[in-house]
């Protein structure tokens, strides 16, 4: 009896083999050793496995995975196509194994960031999707009810639901699951928006694999957390730049280009990246992309906005209106994200344009919206926010402090990347200590760093109360051209070879960025008629990476005198905010909750608030008493 | 100023237009007149607007309404591509406006079943899909609430609504539309399974245009009515032949074939039928596609599953179990049924495997359930649905009664359609009289005019009440070949100069078809232990035409010997039913309550009904005492 075989040889390895007719490409190429790539290994989800069919003849799906031009050149995507006939195909090198480096690898060290999961999580567990086992009776003419009815009975058995929903293609499914594997079955269930969807249904029990990501999109650094929602864990952490920054560092740099470009070019920039982490956290982990059946998002406003391709444009003209606060859950794939093709896709909910779902988070980690206490959270980034309140009121605002604490906008400055100068000391002598993040050499000086020089720098009698240099104190303030610098590391030292130093305008920028979050965290407690004193608790939160001095950011300014004890470092709190909602339902409801029940308070419509910032420009201030303990550490100085 | 024009050229008209860069070719060809098949206006929805592009370059969206040779031939959506340069392009004879006609011209009697929609309508009206017009008010500081929120907030200050979905691509649209408007819009919202979702937004008040089709997705015939939403009438209606007939005419043959080539065969069918459907009304109605928002289709179980994809096997085999009796739900363009591409598609619930959403959308048109005396539903169609019931309880059964009531499996029979002898009357003589459907010469007999030939043959003493033809009574009956055979109509006033005749087959498939549905009746009865004396009210259904002489019905032994007045024909209630769900929440809610209200009694496994069944097979029934007023008109046949 003739076998139904055919030849496949693939190029440029030249390695033919015999499969039977109807075999996938994807297939062939693995039994011809010739490995393509294939990150959601055949769903139809990646379209990575492409190949150019150079002789013969296949049986291919319509796909919009290809262009028009490359279907024309013979393109086609291994896992959807079939041989017929002998044939021979190429694998261009993109679709090749050996492949590329994904992720910068100065992101490994937000790997650091591991949450403290354990600790944080106040609420019911329940994450957002839950897979569950069911063994169903099987049907008979005594108990006949369709497969449909009988899968929503056992749910209902196992869970309170109020309303179920099922997609078509889940229900398509089912005779063939059902009946294929003994009436036992695992159906997943995602929230939707006060309704439970079945989001698929798999044989047997496959409830120990169910994964999901959390993403922190930043406007400088998008981190990913690979979550287990079996044993709520997380597994590994990874960490890109935005790669949006092409288009502008600012927000609203980017918004301009997107009204200018599009909105497309902003989302898939986001959403690369965001597949790049993603890709990176499953290869690490041997996870399946089919095995990650959600992903929750916190971030600004506009970077939600570009994520869902929402036009920002609103955001930043007057009366500065988003789009949307509280996006519904979506498939992921419907914005490109490759996860499971039927997971989801959450996003938190925002405040208003310029207090993000990264607030909302951050208010939700800290878990500020049921303090005893006045509690005030600020979010130190491009732009800052500020959260004052207690269990029974909350108000927020929005400072626009640009790039300086993240690095940007500084001479020598960095982001917290590999080789950046994260702490430094300064003597009285000029003597100069500092740590680099990875303790090599220093390449620049990062947002944390940046704070420590200059607070140290005052302290130490370097520069004034104006953030002037002061040239006769040491050899190590020059003047080049007439313009003032501290030399903070001679270029001997240094990774690139080039010196690092700080200069007047760096300093400057450091003192408008300082004053614009002073200056609104002190026109949100006028507002309220409180004084600093009533405030019991200060959480500073940041992508300043594992380090921030508290007590040079008092120094500098950057946040009111009180008692040190008061005041803590809590870190990314976006991602911290974002994994508890992914954890439970009770969490996501509560983000909603404080979204809802949050004031927000726009700055540009209080006159004071130029006001105060230019009384915030000075070290620590212009008014001193504002700052008792700063000043009696500072003699000279004044 | 040299303007940025291009030449583009239509084949075969060798008509040439100049077009600014970047105009579709749909609208090229509407300037040089060369007009093009298009039905969704560009919506990207029909893929009928298809041209081969033979000369210069073009820029088009990726598509998956074409195939893949046909990208490779250069073939285009005229809708979806945009001209960059000179080109050249010719129209396929498909795309070409002459056309062909889509629907069978008998078809056209079907439209004398317009429903009284106003008298039936016993619900509030509130149609399943509704278009509210909104008056937003503008943006400001001080009312800064999202687009997306500020849509809602209005919604719910004109409607009462608990759970509110709405999909990525309507909040995408919301900025630009709100703005470009006036902040006045008109948004379009869809009950869907517990909660509500803004399927589209329009600019300003597009109320005015709301359309929706109910389908009776029979297994021979398929109906739609095309429906205003906002007077809840019925502008029109169309009816075509099945066309999975090609797989099989009985239901369980469809189930076989799709068991062996796969299920989206019999989908696409159907779909075919459906969009053809549609597509005549809407052009002889000038309503764009895209105006439609909704479809509710009623059909027999197997139907709906094939119309969804759904597999059927299952229905057919012990213990004989639906996939699903609650279809979601879902986009019609999931099925690839073309109306507006974000329009719904929601079918009726079915009962069991062999009760489906016909009988419930009958019930629901008769307010059997809602009855004060116990009322009885038969819908005799290829199978035989019994309902018995009142307000309090209802019980139902099928009964497999086979084609012959459609016309099928009998020598000369035909279906309900132009030239079938539709009502018959034979004297003691053998004078027959008769008429055909459109008054034209006979082709063959359908349905009610086999009910009459066989009852009225019994009256006048042809035959005997096993059925058998009486040879010595008039040379009508003839002798062929050994088998007796009765000359209704002689071949020189027939259409097709055939004659037409009734022989012993065709009366035994009648007596058959009559004793299944019959058996039903009274097993039911039995089951429930009442008399048929109980029963007040008899309501007869089924895909007969405009006529069925119930008289006949009762002297054949098709339903039981009832005081005439208690008989009423009401033609087609699976269509008034799925109108009726249409135009009210609350009757298709009903609807719902009913399915899952009502007890299904598998005949199969009653042994009873066998008995029964060879009982019924004589006319009108073994025991005589069944049918006493029947037996009083009949001297002879005794």
């Amino acid at each position: 009896m003739k076998k139904n075989k055919v030849k496949v040889t693939f190029l440029p390895q030249n390695e033919t083999v015999k499969v039977e007719k109807g075999t996938t490409l994807l297939e062939a190429s693995a039994k011809a050793g010739a490995y393509i790539n294939s990150i959601c290994g055949g769903d139809r989800i990646c379209g990575r496995c492409r190949l150019i069919v150079k002789k013969g003849d296949v049986n291919t799906y319509p796909t919009t995975l290809l262009k028009r031009e490359e279907i024309k050149k013979g393109y086609v995507l291994a896992c959807q196509t079939k041989v017929i006939g002998d044939v021979v195909v190429e694998i261009p090198p993109e679709s090749r194994v050996e492949g590329k480096i994904l992720i910068d690898k100065d992101a490994q060290r937000f790997r650091a960031l591991y949450a403290p999961m354990k600790e944080q999580v106040f609420f019911k567990y329940e994450p957002l999707v839950q897979k569950i086992y069911l063994k169903l009776p099987p049907s008979s003419l005594q108990d006949n009810i369709s497969d449909h009815l009988r899968l929503y009975r056992s749910i209902k058995r196992q869970k309170k639901v109020a309303i179920m929903q099922t997609g078509l293609k889940v229900i398509r499914a089912l005779p063939y699951i059902l009946r294929n594997n003994d009436w036992k079955i695992t159906a997943t269930l995602g929230t939707r928006g006060g309704t439970v969807e079945i989001i698929q249904v798999e044989k047997g029990n496959a409830t120990a694999k169910n994964f999901a990501v959390a993403i922190d999109v930043g406007t400088s650094t998008v981190v990913a957390h690979l979550v287990d929602l079996n044993n709520f864990e997380t597994i590994d952490a990874e960490a890109t730049y935005n790669s949006q920054m092409i288009y502008g560092e600012e927000v609203t740099r980017r918004i301009i280009y997107a009204e200018l470009k599009g909105e497309h070019k902003l989302r898939e920039a986001i959403v690369d990246d965001i597949n790049n982490l993603i890709t990176t956290l499953v290869s690490r982990n041997n996870i399946r992309l089919s095995d990650l059946m959600a992903i929750v998002c916190a971030g600004n406003t506009t970077m939600i906005h570009f994520l869902l391709e929402l036009n920002p444009s609103y955001i930043r003209k007057e009366p500065y209106i988003p789009v949307c606060t509280f996006p519904p859950p979506i498939r992921a794939a419907e914005v490109g994200i490759k996860i499971n093709p039927r997971g989801l896709l959450y996003s938190l909910p925002s405040i208003a344009s310029w207090v993000g779902a990264d607030t909302t988070a951050g208010i939700l980690a800290t878990g500020l919206y049921q303090a005893n206490e006045l509690t005030m959270l600020i979010d130190v980034g491009t732009n800052g926010e500020i959260v004052i309140g207690d269990k029974d009121w909350m108000v927020c605002c929005s400072a626009s402090a640009g790039p300086a604490f993240e690095g940007s906008g500084v001479r020598n400055g960095m982001r917290a990347a590999e080789g950046a100068i994260e702490r430094v000391k300064i003597s009285e002598e000029g003597e100069i200590q500092y740590t680099t993040i990875g303790k090599g050499k220093p390449k620049g000086i990062c947002g944390s760093g940046l704070v420590d020089t200059v607070a140290e720098l005052f302290k130490a009698g370097f520069i004034n109360r104006s953030g002037r240099l002061n040239p006769k104190i040491n050899s190590k303030v020059r003047d080049i051209n007439g313009e003032l610098e501290f030399l903070l590391v001679p270029s001997s030292q240094t990774a690139t070879k080039d010196e690092i130093v700080i200069n007047r305008a760096d300093i400057e920028n450091l003192l408008r960025a300082k004053a614009a979050i002073f200056a609104g965290i002190k026109v949100l407690t006028k507002i309220l008629s409180i004084e600093f004193s009533d405030i019991k608790r200060i959480y500073l939160a940041g992508g300043f990476g594992n380090y921030l001095n508290k007590e040079n950011a008092i120094t500098l300014g950057l946040i009111p005198d009180v008692e040190r004890e008061k005041v803590q470092f809590v870190g990314n709190t976006a991602i911290l905010g974002a994994k508890m909602a992914l954890l439970s339902n009770d969490a996501f409801d509560t983000a909603y909750w404080i979204s809802k029940n949050i004031t927000y308070y726009d700055l540009i419509t209080y006159p004071d608030y130029m006001d105060e910032f230019m009384s915030a420009k000075f070290l620590p201030h212009t008014d001193i008493n504002e700052f008792p303990t700063v000043m009696e550490k500072i003699k000279r100085a004044v």
